[in-house]
């Protein structure tokens, strides 16, 4: 079986991975890989690992073009550009995979609380279709979507660190507590003045300290999962890393737990999936997940410690962003969408030390 | 006035970082520079920065030399070194400004619980006439002691970050997190294998998670200042950056508070503060506090943001963890007991960008 | 086919990186992984990246059991320590591949000179007999060697920057300078004081500045090339990165040549080489080789300019040291003598950005 | 005495680095911040640094003001923009410190040649009045100049690395290599996308690797010191660090030289410059210079060794790019031109470890 697959926004460092995965992806064959800067470009001058790899050129975006090519898309555009662009592939039987925030929030109403869109999100019908891209809790979904909208990095570190406690309701879900520290290239190839070298190295800068958008993520995410409203305080920093994400999650106990109560939970819910790691020694160089441990890979490596003298339970969660929090987590719905093991072209072992 | 001053444990980067301010004091002469592995080396030979600045050479550790030689002396030496090194030095008139832990805790069986001592304190009297570093709280005490015991680095900061909140009373007292994001440099430089660069770089690693024993010193201020007991969930994070120390504090306001009520209270309390910067801004580049802004000074930058969703407020504290952190605010204590202006040779503009 | 290979000195950067490509070679069994420090402990607490891809535990290095359960032995252990275990493992059968130093010079008396042993090099004729596993120059004899001696990874980089030039005969022999940046994992697990993260941050250190070990094997790979003697000026330099290497050699056209002239040679030697890529590019933007771009691969890239001012050719050669420069060169070499596809296991696209 | 100063395109790094200075020179008043883009802003809101030193705003640039509240300007504006600033500013007799290139050449073709004018430079006479900046080698010119050239940031640490070797006639002066490392912060605020974190993260990027435009100055003014004719090949790389440049050239010894009687040549030509320190030790830690040690201030150490087998001299120079590189050089010139002491303001220690 070889799938036709269109990358679309490929000159980014989204694109750049997906063209990483997808290239050594035994059944598929990348087709278009578009962008507007560098059409006509070869892709390995954009993308400097890929030289040798591929003789791919980058062409501009035109769904002509997908529709003719392409069976699936994976959109790494920006927020916003998906929104219209998403009806016109899914009319032409297109299965897409979109990388934005654009299909990802259940309410309409909430692009105009979270992403300050004007009105309402347009197309309410195929929002409630959109599968939210968690294979940890939408795996059957995900196998019949049409469209999968890939969660945000820090919405899945966040989701991932915490989705046992919720689930297994032990944790006050009034006061829970999302620290996340964040590398630079979530901010994409065009960023800012303060994403220059040297604006950026040495920070552990905090932004968006109470209003960060991946809350409402979080929220619907965590809310489904409980079954009822959950709440999070939520603080990204940025640290002087490229990749890599760690959320450390502060919770409180509805009443005391054991640390083998706790792994039992863990092991529930994450014994059998394919990218979890429960990263937890006691003896060994690494006690907790350390983003440096994952990087390269889908792993998202998951921890967790009781503090008695407080009741409070700390939990970690450790990605790639570029991997498990983007391209590998859209590739593995990819390969769930196709029926095919979750693993195929992620079975990478991380890059350590690095 | 020329103050005659002794520095035991000169090599490592608390003593490194001494020698930069002191060499520069006005009223300092520094006369002894202590290291068992380095003695009879020019200091510049361990301390590259301060060829050219200095010809002083190390010199074995000897009660009888600093008994002749100094008035004041700075301990920079592991925890468990000075507890029984300041009765000794405080017994034959010297003043002592001890940078290890051993004299931080007022009861002597706190050093059974989180430092693991067989027995408790052998020295609970000097415990108690002991004052604990931090300007911003004992000021008066400060200038008057004989022994001041300085504060922890991630302490410093994660006191700074809460101190006018539970000075009003205007947040819940047990459920405070306080997640820190902390440098290579705070693990000295006889560090174990994880501290080499190898390892150390590119991480975001969780470590001592719910138990690190700055938790002990954070809660005897914080509960001193408000008058009853304070508990904190404390969570350090190894990041990838020599120096520097940022504590990211989440906590609950008992009511609700507006931003105009918050701004008064921090004026209230650091306004008159020689080191104490309030970052927070609605326009510029840089809105909060990044230990990138406050490297190689002694300012302790802060900041905060209410939550209006949870109700939580969230609050900052930048430092330099060798100078506001170690060396820098046992020097501003020095300049209190001295009584000189506190900023003497401490007036340092941070550098920027590094 | 199934080969069984144990890798003595499993618990470095090497060892950890040999397991990262073996324990995805098809035809690889690892059997045996040594250290002494983590006898008995699982390879995952000790390198992080592989938790969850092998349950293999650590086992102290023994003659006897490599004998028993080995095929091919790699050795990832300090120079030195090579030199007596390799005879007793080849007149056992095994075919060894070493990643120290001790049989890569073809002249006994060199380890006089260049490594400081007292005497020279015990086993003359399995010195001749050992092959320099550099495949770009040394391939058939690879094929059929039962000892490969894997080169040094700043001669790596630095051979194949000159390879092309020294092989065509265009450059003065007495004139190259090769001016190397190397990252910290070249320093391995076990480190002096100066490899802490502290100190080894920030730097552009220069170090043994004209008296590296790696210049003996350069110039002995070199002069074999030219049938003449070559002499190299060489200076390495610390810099703030943990893998990568970049060779820069400056050398002098003997007489004027053009870029084409240039191209045509560069083609000529690396052409067909599956892990050399030519980065020169007049478009795009990446227009020379850097280490950034190969880390996690087995790539060299190489590339040149003319400098018609001064008549000196520019070259460069950028590797992981970890990969082309140590465990991935090893397993190409491994290939090489499985008769196997080169890049078994190693077709390993670069991280990118990193 | 206090001299009224003005910073035309003070919003940059090197702008920033200028206020560091000159808001703590004792005989400096600052009354004149030029920026565009933030003009009416404090400036601390641009240079987080500087928050609580000082409640300067930014205005936009004009003669008018500068010469009415002016004595001396320093221009940190990019090349092109000077060259017409210049005569109006000197017209009106005002002294000026020019950071730019746009009067370091003497040549009037040499613009056309190396920085692409169209035409040769439009002030021919003002290019011969004005001095560079090089206290080093123009100090007696500089103290009456009325325009000073500050020199370039890889040319200074070129010029001064190899001075002593040219002005003793030494070395040949047809086969000088030049290797140069160098900090992101070189590349102004406004730079382009490779100079995102997530880019320059992890690099040794050789760029312009024949062509560079300090090389023009490097062999004006080496030429000049050795009143003949002087080649250097000269080939940059961005390395991952913010601040600093290393600079490694490589010569040959017209005859045999032992290293005594180079040291003796370092002393006559260094022994008595205030922020030149020769970094060579058989002992201690650190035995040449490296960036890492010169951070934050205007020292610039020199270091050399001898390569016996090749008849190389391997000598380094490392500087802080925005010091010695350029505000502090430039702060340097301008003490010499106010016959102060030339340290004043400038005493500064470097801050170690960073």
């Amino acid at each position: 079986m070889t799938v036709r697959v269109g990358i679309v926004g490929a000159s980014g460092f989204v694109g750049g991975e997906l063209l990483r995965i997808l290239l050594n992806h035994p059944h598929v064959d990348v087709r278009v890989a578009t962008s507007r800067e560098f059409k006509g470009e070869y892709v390995f001058r954009v993308h400097p690992h890929l030289r040798g790899r591929t003789m791919l050129k980058f062409v501009e975006p035109s769904i002509d073009i997908i529709s003719r090519e392409c069976d699936y898309v994976f959109l790494a555009v920006p927020h916003g550009q998906s929104v219209n662009l998403v009806p016109k592939l899914l009319e032409v039987g297109i299965k897409v995979l979109d990388l934005s925030a654009d299909y990802r929030l259940k309410d309409p109403e909430a692009y105009v609380k979270w992403y300050g869109w004007e009105k309402p999100h347009p197309y309410p019908d195929i929002l409630k279709k959109a599968v939210y891209g968690l294979p940890e809790i939408h795996r059957d979904d995900i196998r019949n979507a049409q469209l999968v909208a890939v969660p945000g990095c820090m919405a899945t570190a966040g989701i991932l660190s915490l989705l046992p406690l919720v689930k297994y309701g032990i944790i006050e879900l009034s006061r829970i507590v999302i620290d996340v520290k964040i590398g630079s290239s979530g901010a994409g190839a065009h960023a800012p003045r303060l994403d220059l070298h040297s604006y950026r190295t040495y920070v552990v800068r905090p932004y968006e300290v109470v209003e960060h958008r991946h809350i409402a993520e979080i929220e619907q995410e965590l809310s489904y999962v409980a079954n009822r409203p959950v709440q999070v305080a939520f603080t990204p920093h940025a640290v002087d890393i490229v990749r890599g994400i760690l959320a450390t999650s502060h919770s409180w106990a509805i009443k005391p737990i054991s640390e083998p109560e706790l792994w039992k939970i863990f092991r529930a819910v994450y014994g059998n999936e394919p990218f979890i790691r429960i990263a937890k020694d006691k003896s060994g160089l690494h006690r907790y997940p350390d983003v440096k441990y994952v990087i390269g890979s889908n792993y998202c490596d998951v921890g967790f410690e009781i503090d008695k003298r407080t009741g409070r339970i700390v939990t970690f969660a450790a990605i790639d962003n570029l991997m498990k929090g983007a391209a590998g987590q859209a590739v593995q719905c990819f390969n769930i969408m196709l029926k095919i093991d979750e693993k195929t072209a992620l079975d990478i072992t991380p890059l350590f030390p690095v």
